[in-house]
Protein backbone atom coordinates (compact mmCIF):
# COMPACT_ATOMS: atom_id res chain seq x y z
CA UNK A 1 0.00 0.00 0.00
CA UNK A 2 1.47 3.59 -0.46
CA UNK A 3 1.86 6.72 1.21
CA UNK A 4 -1.45 8.32 -0.40
CA UNK A 5 -3.51 5.12 0.06
CA UNK A 6 -2.38 4.99 4.08
CA UNK A 7 -3.74 8.48 4.39
CA UNK A 8 -6.67 8.46 2.85
CA UNK A 9 -7.75 4.97 4.99
CA UNK A 10 -6.28 6.21 8.46
CA UNK A 11 -7.62 9.78 8.36
CA UNK A 12 -10.01 10.33 11.25
CA UNK A 13 -11.92 12.81 12.40
CA UNK A 14 -9.95 15.19 15.41
CA UNK A 15 -11.86 16.14 18.06
CA UNK A 16 -9.32 17.03 20.75
CA UNK A 17 -6.47 19.53 19.23
CA UNK A 18 -3.20 21.02 20.81
CA UNK A 19 -4.03 24.84 20.31
CA UNK A 20 -0.29 25.41 18.81
CA UNK A 21 -0.76 27.32 15.85
CA UNK A 22 -0.15 25.99 12.27
CA UNK A 23 3.35 26.51 10.39
CA UNK A 24 3.84 28.56 7.68
CA UNK A 25 4.65 26.59 5.42
CA UNK A 26 1.23 23.82 6.56
CA UNK A 27 -1.39 26.56 6.06
CA UNK A 28 0.77 27.22 2.06
CA UNK A 29 0.47 23.29 1.74
CA UNK A 30 -3.24 23.30 2.69
CA UNK A 31 -4.52 26.06 0.98
CA UNK A 32 -2.16 24.79 -2.01
CA UNK A 33 -4.05 22.07 -2.07
CA UNK A 34 -7.46 23.60 -2.11
CA UNK A 35 -6.52 25.31 -5.34
CA UNK A 36 -5.17 22.04 -7.02
CA UNK A 37 -8.94 20.88 -6.51
CA UNK A 38 -10.50 19.76 -9.60
CA UNK A 39 -14.01 21.43 -10.57
CA UNK A 40 -17.08 20.95 -13.37
CA UNK A 41 -15.60 22.95 -16.31
CA UNK A 42 -12.52 23.84 -13.87
CA UNK A 43 -14.64 26.91 -13.27
CA UNK A 44 -13.67 26.69 -9.47
CA UNK A 45 -17.06 28.10 -7.61
CA UNK A 46 -15.15 28.79 -4.56
CA UNK A 47 -13.61 30.86 -2.36
CA UNK A 48 -11.60 29.86 0.35
CA UNK A 49 -10.75 32.06 3.70
CA UNK A 50 -8.23 30.78 6.13
CA UNK A 51 -8.95 31.64 9.56
CA UNK A 52 -5.58 31.53 11.83
CA UNK A 53 -6.91 33.80 14.04
CA UNK A 54 -7.77 32.06 17.20
CA UNK A 55 -9.73 34.60 19.21
CA UNK A 56 -12.00 34.84 16.41
CA UNK A 57 -12.02 31.19 15.80
CA UNK A 58 -13.21 31.14 19.51
CA UNK A 59 -15.69 34.39 19.09
CA UNK A 60 -17.63 32.39 16.28
CA UNK A 61 -17.30 28.62 18.84
CA UNK A 62 -18.67 30.51 21.50
CA UNK A 63 -21.43 32.07 19.45
CA UNK A 64 -22.75 29.17 17.76
CA UNK A 65 -22.76 27.20 21.29
CA UNK A 66 -24.82 30.02 22.44
CA UNK A 67 -27.54 29.22 19.11
CA UNK A 68 -27.17 25.68 19.86
CA UNK A 69 -28.31 26.22 22.98
CA UNK A 70 -31.78 28.07 21.85
CA UNK A 71 -32.52 24.77 19.92
CA UNK A 72 -35.69 23.32 21.59
CA UNK A 73 -33.85 19.82 20.88
CA UNK A 74 -31.16 19.74 23.22
CA UNK A 75 -29.61 16.29 21.86
CA UNK A 76 -26.66 18.54 19.53
CA UNK A 77 -25.71 20.72 22.63
CA UNK A 78 -25.69 17.62 24.99
CA UNK A 79 -23.25 16.09 22.13
CA UNK A 80 -21.07 19.05 21.96
CA UNK A 81 -21.24 19.52 25.96
CA UNK A 82 -19.79 15.48 26.15
CA UNK A 83 -17.32 16.85 23.49
CA UNK A 84 -15.51 19.27 26.03
CA UNK A 85 -18.27 21.93 25.18
CA UNK A 86 -16.50 23.76 22.36
CA UNK A 87 -18.22 23.22 18.99
CA UNK A 88 -14.27 23.43 17.33
CA UNK A 89 -12.93 21.57 19.61
CA UNK A 90 -10.31 23.85 20.12
CA UNK A 91 -8.57 24.27 16.75
CA UNK A 92 -6.50 27.06 15.87
CA UNK A 93 -6.95 27.09 12.42
CA UNK A 94 -10.35 27.19 10.11
CA UNK A 95 -11.00 26.89 6.42
CA UNK A 96 -13.93 27.80 5.58
CA UNK A 97 -15.48 27.37 1.68
CA UNK A 98 -17.68 29.24 0.32
CA UNK A 99 -20.19 28.23 -2.65
CA UNK A 100 -20.46 30.95 -5.38
CA UNK A 101 -24.41 29.09 -5.69
CA UNK A 102 -23.87 27.70 -9.27
CA UNK A 103 -25.13 24.19 -10.36
CA UNK A 104 -21.62 22.22 -9.36
CA UNK A 105 -21.08 24.53 -6.79
CA UNK A 106 -22.01 22.31 -3.69
CA UNK A 107 -20.60 19.02 -5.33
CA UNK A 108 -16.92 21.04 -6.10
CA UNK A 109 -16.97 22.23 -2.98
CA UNK A 110 -17.01 19.15 -1.22
CA UNK A 111 -14.29 17.77 -3.86
CA UNK A 112 -12.11 20.72 -2.76
CA UNK A 113 -12.64 20.06 1.24
CA UNK A 114 -11.32 16.56 0.40
CA UNK A 115 -7.89 17.38 -1.04
CA UNK A 116 -6.80 19.83 2.23
CA UNK A 117 -8.30 16.71 4.44
CA UNK A 118 -5.78 14.01 3.12
CA UNK A 119 -3.27 17.19 2.64
CA UNK A 120 -3.49 17.20 6.39
CA UNK A 121 -3.58 13.76 6.96
CA UNK A 122 -0.37 13.82 4.94
CA UNK A 123 1.44 16.39 7.17
CA UNK A 124 0.64 14.26 10.60
CA UNK A 125 -2.57 17.38 11.29
CA UNK A 126 -5.54 16.52 12.32
CA UNK A 127 -8.45 17.84 10.49
CA UNK A 128 -12.17 18.14 11.20
CA UNK A 129 -15.32 18.98 8.67
CA UNK A 130 -17.44 21.04 10.72
CA UNK A 131 -20.80 21.91 8.80
CA UNK A 132 -21.68 23.44 11.95
CA UNK A 133 -19.18 26.52 11.00
CA UNK A 134 -22.45 27.14 9.39
CA UNK A 135 -24.80 27.99 12.40
CA UNK A 136 -23.17 30.67 13.77
CA UNK A 137 -22.47 32.66 10.02
CA UNK A 138 -26.31 31.62 9.44
CA UNK A 139 -27.38 32.65 12.46
CA UNK A 140 -28.57 36.80 14.16
CA UNK A 141 -24.44 37.88 13.37
CA UNK A 142 -24.98 36.57 9.37
CA UNK A 143 -24.00 40.19 8.46
CA UNK A 144 -21.42 41.14 11.03
CA UNK A 145 -19.66 37.41 10.13
CA UNK A 146 -20.03 38.36 6.55
CA UNK A 147 -17.84 41.62 7.19
CA UNK A 148 -15.37 40.27 9.73
CA UNK A 149 -14.32 37.36 7.30
CA UNK A 150 -14.61 39.12 4.03
CA UNK A 151 -17.09 37.10 2.25
CA UNK A 152 -17.17 37.80 -1.41
CA UNK A 153 -20.24 39.12 -2.61
CA UNK A 154 -22.40 36.28 -3.65
CA UNK A 155 -20.62 33.61 -1.86
CA UNK A 156 -22.55 31.84 0.59
CA UNK A 157 -21.17 29.47 3.20
CA UNK A 158 -20.85 25.21 1.93
CA UNK A 159 -18.63 23.50 4.19
CA UNK A 160 -15.32 24.58 6.96
CA UNK A 161 -12.52 22.29 8.34
CA UNK A 162 -10.49 22.64 11.25
CA UNK A 163 -7.01 21.61 11.08
CA UNK A 164 -4.30 21.63 14.02
CA UNK A 165 -1.86 19.57 15.85
CA UNK A 166 -3.51 16.22 17.31
CA UNK A 167 -4.16 16.23 21.15
CA UNK A 168 -6.01 12.64 20.97
CA UNK A 169 -6.95 10.44 17.96
CA UNK A 170 -9.42 7.93 17.46
CA UNK A 171 -9.61 5.12 14.78
CA UNK A 172 -11.04 5.74 11.35
CA UNK A 173 -14.88 4.27 11.07
CA UNK A 174 -15.30 1.13 9.70
CA UNK A 175 -15.90 0.50 5.88
CA UNK A 176 -19.99 -0.57 5.23
CA UNK A 177 -19.48 -2.72 2.43
CA UNK A 178 -23.46 -2.14 1.79
CA UNK A 179 -22.51 0.92 0.29
CA UNK A 180 -20.94 -0.79 -2.35
CA UNK A 181 -22.47 -2.82 -5.84
CA UNK A 182 -20.69 -3.90 -9.07
CA UNK A 183 -21.93 -4.16 -12.19
CA UNK A 184 -18.79 -6.09 -13.95
CA UNK B 1 7.34 17.32 -0.25
CA UNK B 2 5.37 14.41 0.65
CA UNK B 3 4.24 11.78 -1.73
CA UNK B 4 0.17 12.52 -0.89
CA UNK B 5 0.67 16.19 -1.46
CA UNK B 6 2.88 15.44 -4.40
CA UNK B 7 -0.64 13.16 -6.11
CA UNK B 8 -2.57 15.85 -4.73
CA UNK B 9 -0.79 18.40 -6.79
CA UNK B 10 -0.29 16.73 -10.17
CA UNK B 11 -3.61 15.18 -10.66
CA UNK B 12 -5.24 15.99 -13.57
CA UNK B 13 -8.29 15.24 -15.55
CA UNK B 14 -7.67 12.39 -17.78
CA UNK B 15 -9.41 12.32 -21.11
CA UNK B 16 -7.54 9.70 -23.05
CA UNK B 17 -7.53 6.72 -21.22
CA UNK B 18 -6.11 3.28 -22.74
CA UNK B 19 -9.32 0.33 -22.86
CA UNK B 20 -6.75 -2.03 -20.67
CA UNK B 21 -9.45 -3.07 -17.44
CA UNK B 22 -8.68 -2.23 -14.47
CA UNK B 23 -6.72 -5.39 -12.08
CA UNK B 24 -8.61 -6.38 -9.05
CA UNK B 25 -6.64 -4.72 -6.79
CA UNK B 26 -7.26 -1.26 -8.37
CA UNK B 27 -10.60 -1.85 -8.24
CA UNK B 28 -10.19 -2.63 -4.50
CA UNK B 29 -8.34 0.52 -3.60
CA UNK B 30 -10.72 3.04 -5.04
CA UNK B 31 -13.85 1.28 -3.88
CA UNK B 32 -11.98 1.26 -0.56
CA UNK B 33 -11.33 5.00 -0.67
CA UNK B 34 -14.73 5.76 -1.45
CA UNK B 35 -15.71 4.30 1.67
CA UNK B 36 -12.91 5.60 4.06
CA UNK B 37 -14.54 9.09 3.18
CA UNK B 38 -16.03 10.92 6.17
CA UNK B 39 -19.28 11.84 5.93
CA UNK B 40 -21.76 14.29 8.31
CA UNK B 41 -22.25 12.81 11.29
CA UNK B 42 -21.02 9.90 9.80
CA UNK B 43 -24.02 8.86 7.97
CA UNK B 44 -22.24 8.12 4.67
CA UNK B 45 -25.36 9.20 2.52
CA UNK B 46 -24.08 7.79 -0.60
CA UNK B 47 -24.06 4.39 -2.74
CA UNK B 48 -21.56 3.84 -4.88
CA UNK B 49 -21.45 1.64 -8.20
CA UNK B 50 -18.16 0.09 -9.90
CA UNK B 51 -18.82 -0.56 -13.34
CA UNK B 52 -16.38 -2.00 -15.20
CA UNK B 53 -18.48 -3.62 -17.80
CA UNK B 54 -16.83 -1.83 -20.61
CA UNK B 55 -20.18 -2.54 -23.36
CA UNK B 56 -22.40 -1.30 -21.14
CA UNK B 57 -19.84 1.96 -20.57
CA UNK B 58 -20.25 2.66 -24.15
CA UNK B 59 -23.73 2.08 -24.70
CA UNK B 60 -24.07 4.79 -21.61
CA UNK B 61 -21.71 6.94 -23.58
CA UNK B 62 -23.07 6.26 -27.14
CA UNK B 63 -27.05 7.72 -25.77
CA UNK B 64 -25.37 10.32 -23.94
CA UNK B 65 -23.78 11.94 -26.72
CA UNK B 66 -27.04 11.47 -29.16
CA UNK B 67 -29.01 13.32 -26.30
CA UNK B 68 -26.07 16.31 -26.49
CA UNK B 69 -26.86 15.96 -30.26
CA UNK B 70 -30.33 17.23 -29.85
CA UNK B 71 -29.55 20.06 -28.03
CA UNK B 72 -29.65 23.36 -29.49
CA UNK B 73 -26.95 24.79 -27.95
CA UNK B 74 -24.15 22.89 -30.20
CA UNK B 75 -21.32 23.79 -27.86
CA UNK B 76 -21.25 20.71 -25.77
CA UNK B 77 -21.40 18.72 -29.13
CA UNK B 78 -18.65 20.42 -30.52
CA UNK B 79 -16.39 20.26 -27.64
CA UNK B 80 -16.51 16.14 -27.10
CA UNK B 81 -16.12 16.12 -30.79
CA UNK B 82 -13.14 17.94 -30.31
CA UNK B 83 -11.97 15.20 -28.00
CA UNK B 84 -12.82 12.37 -30.27
CA UNK B 85 -16.58 12.12 -30.21
CA UNK B 86 -17.09 10.01 -26.92
CA UNK B 87 -18.28 10.93 -23.59
CA UNK B 88 -15.92 9.00 -21.34
CA UNK B 89 -13.18 8.50 -23.68
CA UNK B 90 -12.58 4.93 -23.61
CA UNK B 91 -12.18 4.94 -20.19
CA UNK B 92 -12.63 1.01 -18.78
CA UNK B 93 -14.25 1.88 -15.34
CA UNK B 94 -16.98 4.18 -14.31
CA UNK B 95 -17.99 4.45 -10.55
CA UNK B 96 -21.49 6.36 -10.28
CA UNK B 97 -21.67 8.08 -6.75
CA UNK B 98 -25.08 8.19 -5.93
CA UNK B 99 -26.84 10.23 -2.92
CA UNK B 100 -29.56 9.72 -0.72
CA UNK B 101 -31.14 13.38 -1.11
CA UNK B 102 -30.29 14.32 2.49
CA UNK B 103 -28.76 18.15 3.99
CA UNK B 104 -25.09 17.08 3.19
CA UNK B 105 -25.75 14.12 0.59
CA UNK B 106 -24.00 16.59 -2.88
CA UNK B 107 -21.23 17.96 -0.68
CA UNK B 108 -20.58 14.77 1.06
CA UNK B 109 -20.34 12.69 -2.77
CA UNK B 110 -18.00 15.55 -3.59
CA UNK B 111 -16.04 14.79 -0.60
CA UNK B 112 -15.89 11.12 -1.67
CA UNK B 113 -15.50 11.76 -5.16
CA UNK B 114 -12.27 13.27 -4.34
CA UNK B 115 -10.89 10.70 -1.84
CA UNK B 116 -11.35 8.09 -4.88
CA UNK B 117 -9.88 10.64 -7.62
CA UNK B 118 -6.44 10.94 -5.31
CA UNK B 119 -5.99 7.35 -4.74
CA UNK B 120 -6.09 6.48 -8.29
CA UNK B 121 -3.61 9.18 -9.09
CA UNK B 122 -1.62 7.77 -6.16
CA UNK B 123 -1.60 4.06 -8.25
CA UNK B 124 -0.87 6.38 -11.30
CA UNK B 125 -4.50 5.87 -12.90
CA UNK B 126 -5.63 8.21 -14.62
CA UNK B 127 -9.01 9.67 -13.46
CA UNK B 128 -12.21 12.10 -14.80
CA UNK B 129 -14.69 13.52 -12.93
CA UNK B 130 -18.25 13.54 -15.03
CA UNK B 131 -21.37 15.53 -14.37
CA UNK B 132 -21.95 14.55 -17.69
CA UNK B 133 -22.81 10.85 -16.87
CA UNK B 134 -26.21 12.75 -15.29
CA UNK B 135 -27.24 13.02 -19.15
CA UNK B 136 -28.02 9.47 -19.95
CA UNK B 137 -28.40 8.61 -16.67
CA UNK B 138 -31.44 11.28 -16.63
CA UNK B 139 -32.68 11.06 -20.18
CA UNK B 140 -35.09 9.13 -21.78
CA UNK B 141 -34.03 5.79 -21.13
CA UNK B 142 -33.46 6.86 -17.41
CA UNK B 143 -36.03 4.21 -15.93
CA UNK B 144 -34.09 1.18 -17.92
CA UNK B 145 -30.77 2.17 -16.74
CA UNK B 146 -32.29 2.50 -13.14
CA UNK B 147 -32.77 -1.04 -13.09
CA UNK B 148 -29.88 -2.13 -15.39
CA UNK B 149 -27.45 -0.36 -13.20
CA UNK B 150 -29.42 -1.35 -9.88
CA UNK B 151 -30.16 2.25 -8.19
CA UNK B 152 -31.10 1.54 -4.86
CA UNK B 153 -34.75 3.23 -3.86
CA UNK B 154 -34.32 6.59 -3.26
CA UNK B 155 -31.04 7.65 -4.31
CA UNK B 156 -30.20 9.65 -7.55
CA UNK B 157 -27.40 9.99 -9.62
CA UNK B 158 -24.33 12.82 -7.64
CA UNK B 159 -21.72 12.44 -9.47
CA UNK B 160 -19.42 9.87 -11.82
CA UNK B 161 -15.87 9.17 -12.15
CA UNK B 162 -13.99 7.75 -14.72
CA UNK B 163 -10.52 5.58 -14.07
CA UNK B 164 -8.15 3.51 -16.46
CA UNK B 165 -4.79 3.74 -17.44
CA UNK B 166 -3.17 6.95 -18.61
CA UNK B 167 -2.44 7.26 -22.59
CA UNK B 168 -1.95 10.84 -22.94
CA UNK B 169 -2.04 13.13 -19.89
CA UNK B 170 -1.95 17.36 -19.49
CA UNK B 171 -0.96 19.61 -16.96
CA UNK B 172 -2.90 20.33 -14.32
CA UNK B 173 -4.96 23.29 -13.86
CA UNK B 174 -2.80 26.75 -12.57
CA UNK B 175 -3.41 27.90 -8.94
CA UNK B 176 -5.76 30.83 -8.53
CA UNK B 177 -4.78 33.31 -5.74
CA UNK B 178 -7.81 35.15 -6.23
CA UNK B 179 -9.68 32.34 -4.74
CA UNK B 180 -7.84 32.65 -1.46
CA UNK B 181 -8.03 35.39 1.46
CA UNK B 182 -6.87 35.16 4.84
CA UNK B 183 -7.93 36.02 8.21
CA UNK B 184 -5.11 36.10 10.51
Amino acid sequence: MNETLKNIYDRFSCRDFKDSPLRREQIDALVNAALAAPSAMNLQPWHVIMVTDKALIDELDREGMRIVGTWEDKSTQERFKERGGKLFYNAPCLMLILSDGSTWGTLDCGIQCQNVVIAAESMGLGSCIVGMAGVPLGGEKADEYRKIFRFPEGYTFAIGILFGEINSGKEPHEHDLNKVSYIR
